[in-house]
């Protein structure tokens, strides 16, 4: 296997313009957004920029993605707050070590679940989870953002506390702050809705008018610093800026954390990890499949594993695929990671020599960046869809997201994930069964309760819709006895496996069981369908033994055989 | 609803010579135990006696057994020492309080449970979980009494630091209390293995032998009770004894806990109810099968839920329905909770008379007395059948006997209960699927891998051996894809659905996306045998509307209609 990409050895000339304006027009994008999560994740503004160079160079070597574009993401920014708030003051040196620490933990995890082929862990969470996730974190994000728009000092130890601070200090707003902020966001929330249609209508062509769009962060970014650097308002009104960002390229270290330090982190990394995994693999595939493309769940991790410890080694924090500035990548018509690694360069270049241009950013106007982007997050359509679909679905969602809201982002996302597995457990304890008889004329069996079907006296045919396992063996059992109870003629049983495409040691047991108190009773036990790596299993057990001669290939089958006996 | 039990409103005559019998016989068996194991709770022995009686009153009214007899057992006994020793010292007046506030959370949570009928919820625990659970705590709890066997004090924080200390204190020995507890251990051993054996050779009905086996520890105490008083081995050898027990019926009472003792035991509550439960009910079940009796879980609830808080109210501990006294109970001849009723009486006797019979009873004895009878929980059975006929499974039991012997009762069942949890998400994560074709001169259609079938050029039928949902959507999604990648011929693709017995919210996201995607290659996407509890849900979807008129009975069907189209 060759270390160089495969994009990079079939690199093709025509593949070049589209990788040149992409990497271009991500940059602009990604210079506000990631000084501002920085800010939300409690890190320097500086650290944002290390955060989007590395990265994007490590996840284009390994990943499969042509088009995801990596770096800082507002939720991974809320997580890692909240894993390092803590733990260290924000702001400090200590801090920031553990967020480098948290990445490179994080980043471990994802290469060692790449190489172990441990992909499926991510399917612990359900889209419903994640949804109620996304959206409870989008409102903790925004509601701790209000405190720099206002220009006031809040303590935001809970969401509750937050805002019980905010009322608190209403009177205190700053207001020219107050006004860079509202402006700010009043033309991003224009910007985003109508920007596109007027240029359109100014004979704009559409994908171009798309892209533009996107830019307005960056125009709000120089406005506003134009605006604060010519009145001195950092001064004269005490608007809050983001003052001195240190020049030059990120120094390449690197410390490993203490047994102490992963300890403390393990959980927190895990989830970000596994948050981070899924929303990047979802975004890439769904941008994959409108070209054809495919990605690799293995090599995702890969590549995301080796973002993040190439973030750790360069001062930065946890990242991943954003799907944002992925969109966007794709439509400015980037070819392949070419487009990530020529943004990687540019940025570089920003933190080399133009970190100056940033000292008069007010906060406010990166608060309103942040409020925009994450309130497009918030999900009212998953709940919709799975409350009429699935109310189960719908209340794991609503739990996620107001656990997160109320109690935070670990919690929260434990919350969804246990709640989602006792629902599945729940769920599987009461499985559908359902009497089947033969559809007249054919050699088909169905529910006798829907259709109007054949059935023999003394046979009953019991189909049951899911597998068999510790949480429903005994509702199997349940139910063959009342059915029995009900109709004192049935000599014979027949269990319609179809459905059944495991059976645990619990259920074996309760079959074992259930086998010899029939027989007690004179009634005799009988399988129909079992699917092939069931039987596999069976034949070799006891009940297998005892079942000899009465496994039968289709009900059909079983109905003939036992007619006749 | 009559408040009078059915079976005390239907009570016969001929009834009562099995009641008076069992009742009389259970109460030999119970008071060595329910001495040994109050000692094993870290409780003073009188607690053990006065747990032995209302409870049983209680579960006689609310349960639905005829034959189980509640009181203290071995395990729950471990697990409420496990639950308080962090927070009190055994010995004390609030130790014995957290042990009384412990059965009251344990017994509310099962009423509780009961009224919402939430049985369910024992399901999470499987059999190899419960099996590992019992033999690592037989375990655990055989080690911890081998100080009361030596006459040694030792530290009994962890089985470890139990292991360190009783290796050390060897040389301190005390050995008549060694005598005693030996002599004990080997008379109890034998009678167990040989005694009911030598009585049947000697004439007597092997019924009667096989009770009179279970009196031994009883012969054992009052045995180990003469020689101390006799030769004063209490004062001449310092041998450990029972001492003072109170005289007199316990004192009814009621202090309801505390928020913060809520917070503290609520967790161990849980687990102990739960355990409780499953073994309760499994006992009960089997008893009851042999007398083709049925069992009603919500009504155990109520039963053992009742019994707890009776336990409580007259300074108690937890308890439920115990295997060996069960068993002697329905031996005996109970038939219905008289028996029961008629043991707490004769046990309420006893403690407002005899007490002060047990003040020479030996430590060592009652230790010996619980070490064969956990010795006997100890189960290898279900370990060698789950490493044959399932490989996850015997892990999970393993890794839970090792986690209770390493990291005790509560860790080790959460770990337990985490891990059987996961294989589930895991294995249905990577689901059988099976491309199909019919087998010649049949409606029937097999995998075309195990079995000789037909198929149609560019129609692939693929079963998918699973229901849908958030851990296994996509991998349904890539074999898809994966087929039809393989055969570029494929026009139509049929889901077989007849093991897919729910569809969530996930994976109707999922089936969405991959009928878009399908059509816009010009694919199209068929089902068939989709049940039908999960048709009555599609139908409303966009996906459900969609696949109008592609939705057939049978695959026969959806083979007929789309060959001939």
């Amino acid at each position: 296997m060759s270390l160089t990409p495969q994009w990079l050895r079939h690199y093709q000339k025509a593949w070049l313009a589209g990788d040149l304006t992409a990497g271009l027009i991500v940059t602009v994008m990604l210079i506000p957004q990631s000084l501002a999560y920085a800010l939300l994740a409690g890190l320097p503004p500086e650290v944002g920029l290390y955060a989007s160079i590395l990265p994007i160079v490590a996840y284009a070597l390994l990943g499969s993605s042509m088009t995801l574009a990596v770096g800082p993401v507002a939720v991974a920014s809320l997580m890692t707050a909240s894993a390092i708030a803590p733990l260290a003051v924000a702001g400090t040196a200590e801090y920031a070590a553990l967020a480098v620490q948290l990445s490179l933990i994080s980043g471990a995890m994802l290469l060692a679940f790449g190489v172990m082929r441990l992909g499926f862990l991510a399917h612990f969470l359900s889209h419903p989870v994640i949804s109620g996730f996304i959206t409870g974190s989008a409102v903790v994000i925004a509601i701790g953002q209000l405190k720099h728009l206002l220009g006031v000092r809040v303590p935001s130890s809970s969401t509750w506390e937050t805002l019980k601070g905010l009322v608190l200090a209403l009177p205190q707003t700053n207001v020219a702050t107050l006004a860079l902020g509202l402006g700010s966001l009043i033309f991003l929330v224009v910007a985003r809705r109508y920007l596109s249609g007027w240029l359109v209508r100014m004979g704009m062509p559409a994908k171009v008018a798309e892209l533009l769009t996107k830019l307005a962060p960056m125009v709000a970014v120089i406005a506003s610093i134009a605006v604060v650097a010519l009145a001195r308002l950092d001064l004269s009104a005490k608007v809050s800026v983001v003052g001195v960002v240190p020049q030059g390229l990120p120094h390449m270290e690197l410390a490993l954390p203490g047994l102490s330090t992963v300890g403390q982190l393990w959980l927190p990394a895990l989830l970000i990890a596994l948050v981070g995994f899924v929303e990047s693999v979802s975004v890439a595939q769904s941008l994959a499949l409108k070209r054809q493309q495919r990605i690799a769940p293995n090599k995702e991790l890969l590549g995301l594993g080796a973002a993040n410890i190439a973030s750790a080694l360069s001062g930065g924090y946890p990242v991943t695929g954003g799907f944002a500035r992925s969109v966007v990548n794709f439509a400015a018509g980037a070819n392949t990671p070419l487009a990530g690694v020529v943004s990687a360069a540019l940025m570089a270049l920003v933190i080399a020599s133009m970190t100056g241009a940033f000292y008069y950013l007010p906060h406010a106007v990166l608060a309103a960046t942040i409020i925009v982007a994450v309130v497009s997050l918030v999900d009212f359509d998953t709940l919709k869809e799975a409350w009429h679909y699935d109310r189960a679905d719908a209340l794991s969602l609503m739990a996620t997201a107001l656990g997160v809201i109320a109690m935070g982002v670990e919690v929260g996302i434990l919350m969804g994930v246990a709640l989602s597995l006792g629902v599945l457990v729940w769920r599987s304890s009461r499985p559908h069964m359902a009497v089947v008889g033969r559809v007249p004329g054919t050699e088909h069996f169905r529910n006798i309760e829907r259709h109007s079907v054949e059935t023999v006296p003394g046979l009953l045919a019991l189909r049951v819709d899911e597998s068999l396992f510790f949480a429903n063996a005994s509702a199997l059992e349940d139910r063959v006895e009342d059915l029995i109870r009900a109709d004192a003629t049935v000599r014979r049983v027949v269990l319609v496996c179809s459905a059944v495409n495991q059976i645990d040691t619990t259920a074996l047991g309760v079959l074992t069981e259930l086998h010899a108190s029939l027989a007690k009773r004179g009634v005799s036990l009988a399988l129909a369908e079992v699917k092939g790596p069931v039987m596999d299993r069976l034949q070799h057990t006891a009940l297998g033994r005892a079942l000899q001669g009465r496994v039968f290939q289709s009900v059909h089958a079983a109905f003939t055989a036992l007619r006749a006996a």
